[in-house]
């Protein structure tokens, strides 16, 4: 390890293990080296977000610590501007470990402790102290991983779902929203088990979409008091072993100050630092977005197919050639984009959950893949939910006169004559007209229900108004 | 069809489609008997709880059908006073259909609606009436299965979570916080990693597991807004078509006075008569309480493995023999039922979230399934939960001896020396300790640290004191 | 336990654990009845063909015990004879044990010794003998629950998916075949992406559901050698002990022989017992088989939705009447129940494969819930499979001139135009023909490519003909 | 567009739909960068392996085409030449578009025509050639993307697994046989249902852990034929419109002899264009190995528990430190790394059996999430599998005092006296050495079956010896 070339290349750094050779720029140290060794396996590394709220957990320490007289003043100053940069994502090149790791994300604690050490050790120099900063024993000061890592994954999550998910959903609600208002007298067939039932309003169909996106935002927003719920203070297996008194309460605070959002203490650290069910809930109600996602893009392909074979009720706007052999075609790519990003949280859901049988005793260590499965979802339903407003919700078109042509040749507009004639005879009518290709207005006078008087003239046009059925009864 | 025979078993009725042979004491009609015959499937019929939801929907219906003028008085109290009948289990064995059915559960709601109409019959015949009720005319007048069936689900399952599950996961919340009381100063060593950690009492762990019981009953109670939303009056596409105005309100509020359930009307007919979003969620809840389950029971039996080659920190009672070899063998059965649960809830919440891929347009064709396996998993859930308070946790006994002794071997008690002489002296003692088999005491002394007066005796004897360690900061 | 009542209705039974009380006319004794009050969890027992692969592994490890010495003759015989009856379903009524029992299935390997035992006593009585045949010393001889109860699951499964489901696949392929001759020349549109794309015959869409079936009897083929691996003969742990040399591969040859089924040693004891990942494999292939359903019924229902708003490209047999409220209405109700059969064959699907979490070191303890739903799974399967053939697919009929019309609709017939001017012209043809509501043929004439010679009247001829454009370039 | 600073950024191409600007180096042409500009979703692009994937069967295509006359030979070698430095990995950088993109892949198919013909192009241009290759008519000749993208993850996959997974697995299991051997005398105690068992060998579990891996070897091999079946010269819709006779065949055979690999033609083109069940096969397999990790990492992590408080029976290599707080604390990272990975293979592999339900009628709209999480898991296992045998396997070291020590405390040791004195008589002495702490030579003595006669000292001798208990009776 001596040689002219190798020194030039790398440094040598220590931890309790021994020696390790170091990237001679890397911020990082050893533990940080050795974890990159050991888990050449994916080659993804932590979310940016996730890096940012390691960060803000070790000012919000470093402050409290200060406060408590755990640490020095000077370094607790230094401590937080290093990770202010950090947070910032200046140096997010140097978070090179494996997202499949230590369980506990020990690995990617100690290189936030370690990144902030060598900042922070190099600005002090700078400014002419001969002080260091201890990756352990000050930046980590009244801490374990495992009451940072967890919380971290809680912030990063909170941050993404209050201040990313919750907007682009929203926006894509309002999109929805709009275009209900604007098909609100867009009669068309419904459709029940795929077949001819009573007619509806585009409107009101899209009215449903963008009331199934608002409940996902309140889904998300009911999991919320779980997962802004922090584990700090808890250190190694949640009796807050090695902490000052007061310490939990103020990092807390000083967190929630600094990032804010709603977080909270744990209520219980060892159901806390034992579980992360708050997260698998977050993920559970992700998955229901999800699947929503895939009923209403499922839903507006259908509506759109076509042109001329297909239902053909809706034009989604044309993006792009849809076909490399048969020139012309168009299709339908953002709902297909939207239904693949909706199968990847599924699955990332799975993960997710299933993480939880990696808990043991005071610890769950399937953290890591826990935190970037959830991170990518969030992240995923918040690009697709503003790329399907903006590529295709907000231009939808209706085929307004193939809609009601096809809400007037559903035999089931027969439905209203039950009150006159009862379910049985309205049946025969229906089925005639099926069978005899005719409208439900000609089986009715073909079966003779106007001649012998059994409906009237006037009942019979009222009956098979197409657009006063989709009007609940008080708005008639 | 004239034979002695063949009328002594068979009688004719009649649907839409013509006639149909349905045993001659069966209440149900034609189109129940179509239904036992085109699905020869599992076997599997409609839960009892459902079959009640159903029959108080129907009393409920005819009662506001009479009020609002739709349904003759003396026919609604019949079919009230048979609903009544029908909800209280009477004819649990005239529901013969299949649950994979059509997937709207439109051969339940007729099989409700037939037995009903049966029954109502006869009574207005048996008092002299000569009064007949329809099965569609009457039981079912201003309702449709697609708004019957998901709100018959619906009440089941509030009632199911809020009547069953809620109380079963109290008494065993209970039963832990008993034990966590019991066990609390009885010290142990934690394990993160598998690895020895620093201290917890058991108590603490067992107060953990009755949070993470508790935050499941907070995970019902978040979902139960949706759960408790019932689109009726929304009829066959949510517009409400053929009912009187008033309807879904009237309705609704009898029926959660009947109940005494917290239901509510649909924000949206259209969201919510094409999605079944808020079951899933409710499942989505259930299945987090299984995987807490199988956190909970997996640490159990490792605590209680034994007796001689395992952790035995703790003696779960013992049931039934545990081997049809191995004699005098005895395992932690109820664990393992109770993980064996978890996995079916597990299971069943996927069955049920795919169920919503089974959706388009106006309506979800996955109902049954999901209403069997979501009612199933509430059960599973709430006779587990008491299985495990009764004949496990109230029995479970600590090895006081034995939990301390681990709690002292471990070598992370050096962790309160990182104070006095930082992380990485601290970890020299203690892989000193690990390597030569000293413990962290003889390892302080044998590397000079009182010697050297690095440490007091004083500060030593109090450091490693193990039952103070699992106290927090402020408590101590 | 003295009154005259009580043991009129009770008698007293023990076990090493002590006396149990069980009903007078149980056929089962202490263990059976331990276990009946240990876990009222589900009220589901196991699947009637576990219990028979139990009782037959039982009568051969008699035969294998009396030839290799280790049993008397006498009781061996009498083991046979009672496992014989216990086999054919004489007393299924005497296993009440809930499939949520231990982990093991040693409640219901001690509940088939018990039976037997009983049975072989009282018929040894009765002849005349007083030997007493001991469930454990006897019926349980050379074996262990966990080489026992495993096996009888891979028993029942490998019988179930040989038996029953690959004749039912194949009936199902068949019915599919059929159609497919059938529908060989009615020409249609092709689809993709929902999208009008170019023509296909129906023909070749059914023989493409036939071809999924066939793959899928070909996937479980691909299964059996590794569910048909049974590993009798490791008794407690994997080595053997407490058999006598010769045992594994004689109770092996004779079940097989007895069963008629490709029944093969473990070839590694240890993984045998360990884990099921056989059971998750054939799993793993029933899902597939459950996701191709859903893909045939998805497109069925699709190609016979209408009859006067959807595709209307087939008619699916009507079945019953599908609406309480649409008069008329008709579902496709097959394809909605085997989808539900789908959805809950995945389900089932994620408890198996996650019961492998359920193993550690020597024994996998979930294995009750494994086996019942994978028997269910595969009984569904193999039911709906002739279901669909005999209600659905056999009366299925094509709507020969809508297909046609539709696929000389498809503006994507222009393709075969590529070879003569290039896909950018022929892009601009189709896309032409669309905003104008011309067919092609109109659109090439209209845009001039026969006036300037670019085409002949012959190439477009030949080019246009839908039929021709579904045949293979060397069937043309 | 036609600014000085513009034209240096930006150039401008057309497709069907109009003009687009593209940045100025781009290899690519307008359908790449529409779709670059529709989906800004992930982030994420194709896998390396799956580019390489593409270009081999362009190039395969335009060598069939040249041989078949359709393409120009100059043209077709100029295709060729360029997709062999697109195989190579040389312009990765030019395949820009997001996984969740089009569901068929169109926009990757052109993406490869595009970059392919551009590449083509210039070295036609810079031989002095004046033709140009058109990315549909020529690079895409008698392809679509329906018949290009599918094949094109079926033979990454297939490439992936035979080259790079099988081997990885198979390196695994050489590591754990070669622990198998070196620990095939240490004794140690059984444990089933986490209790104590009979005695097993080190070396037989190892040897279980093996086989589990070389079982999954097996199972990735019985899915091979149906992963490597890829459905070139479909074309469209399977019909294989616009290909010349002898298409496909010719196609595959050049493919095949490029890659090595054992492709063989769709045997139905109907089935192989709609769905993508091959490739849930192999995901389900590829899940079933995810479980085998599971347990074997869950086993390891336990045996190597303590070092003083769990079980401690191997000792695994430490990597790094496993705590910020714990000094001195070293973690079994690399099981947990591994136990995350399998939970990461699960959940990709819910993404893609779920993406089956994305197929309607000619095609599945869902494959590239498949492809990406299916390439993913595959990479995944991979490394892992080498990772385990590096950094953990090989240096596992046996704790040979401590793991026979706790064979012989094991109360299941009694098991081999059931032949002398019966299963009952053994549980009493089992349940007395447990109650009173002694051995179970001790308990024997002193229940007084040697002083009644009961057992033999011999008898006693020969059945306590734990490491006979081991092996199989024949072999003793």
């Amino acid at each position: 390890m001596t040689s002219t070339v190798d020194s030039a290349e790398y440094r040598i750094e220590h931890d309790t293990m021994g020696e390790v050779r170091v990237p001679v720029n890397a911020l990082y140290r050893a533990q940080t080296q050795r974890a990159v060794e050991n888990f050449p396996i994916s080659g993804k590394t932590l979310e940016r977000a996730h890096i940012e709220a390691l960060a803000r957990i070790k000012k919000a320490a470093a402050t409290a610590n200060a406060e408590l007289g755990v640490l020095d003043g000077e370094i607790a100053k230094a401590i937080e501007a290093a990770a202010d940069e950090v947070a910032a994502g200046k140096y997010d090149g140097d978070f090179p470990i494996d997202v499949f790791q230590t369980g506990s994300g020990t690995s990617s604690n100690m290189n936030t402790n370690e990144v902030i050490a060598e900042l922070a050790t190099r600005a002090l120099k700078a400014a002419g102290s001969d002080k260091t900063v201890h990756p352990n024993d000050h930046v980590n000061a009244s801490q374990s991983s495992n009451d940072v890592f967890p919380p971290s994954v809680h912030v990063a999550a909170t941050s993404a779902l209050i201040n990313d998910l919750v907007p682009a959903l929203e926006y894509l609600a309002a999109s929805l929203e709009r275009k209900a208002e604007e098909f609100k007298d867009v009669v068309k067939s419904g459709r029940t088990h795929l077949m001819d039932a009573t007619p509806v309003t585009l409107g009101q169909e899209f009215g449903g979409y963008a009331a199934q996106v608002r409940y996902g935002v309140e889904r998300i927003q009911s999991s919320l008091p779980r997962v802004a719920e922090v584990p700090l203070g808890g250190t190694a297996v949640g009796t807050g072993i090695n902490t000052p008194a007061g310490f939990p309460q103020r990092v807390i605070a000083l967190l929630a100050a600094d990032t804010g959002l709603p977080l909270t203490g744990a209520r219980n650290h060892f159901e806390a630092q034992a579980n992360r069910d708050g997260l698998i809930e977050a993920s559970g109600q992700l998955r229901n977005i999800a699947y929503s996602f895939m009923k209403i893009n499922n839903d507006l392909r259908w509506l759109g197919s076509g042109p001329n074979t297909g239902l053909g009720e809706i034009a989604i706007p044309d993006l792009q050639p849809g076909s490399s052999i048969m020139p012309g075609k168009v299709n339908p790519v953002i709902c297909e984009a939207a239904i693949m990003v909706a199968a990847q949280i599924i699955g990332n859901d799975t993960t997710i959950a299933l993480s939880s049988t990696n808990g043991a005793f005071e610890l769950n260590v399937g953290i890591p893949v826990m935190a970037a499965n959830l991170l990518e979802s969030i992240r995923l339903l918040a690009n697709t939910s503003r790329v399907m407003a903006d590529k295709m919700i907000d231009g939808i078109e209706a085929n307004v006169e193939r809609a009601r042509f096809l809400a007037e040749a559903s035999p089931s507009i027969v439905t209203p004559l039950n009150k006159y004639i009862g379910y049985e005879n309205a049946a025969k009518i229906a089925k005639h007209a099926v069978k005899e290709g005719l409208t439900i207005r000609e089986a009715v006078v073909a079966l003779g229900y106007l001649e012998r008087g059994e409906l009237t003239q006037e009942q019979l046009d009222s009956a098979l108004d197409v657009l006063s059925m989709t009007k609940p009864p008080q708005a008639r």
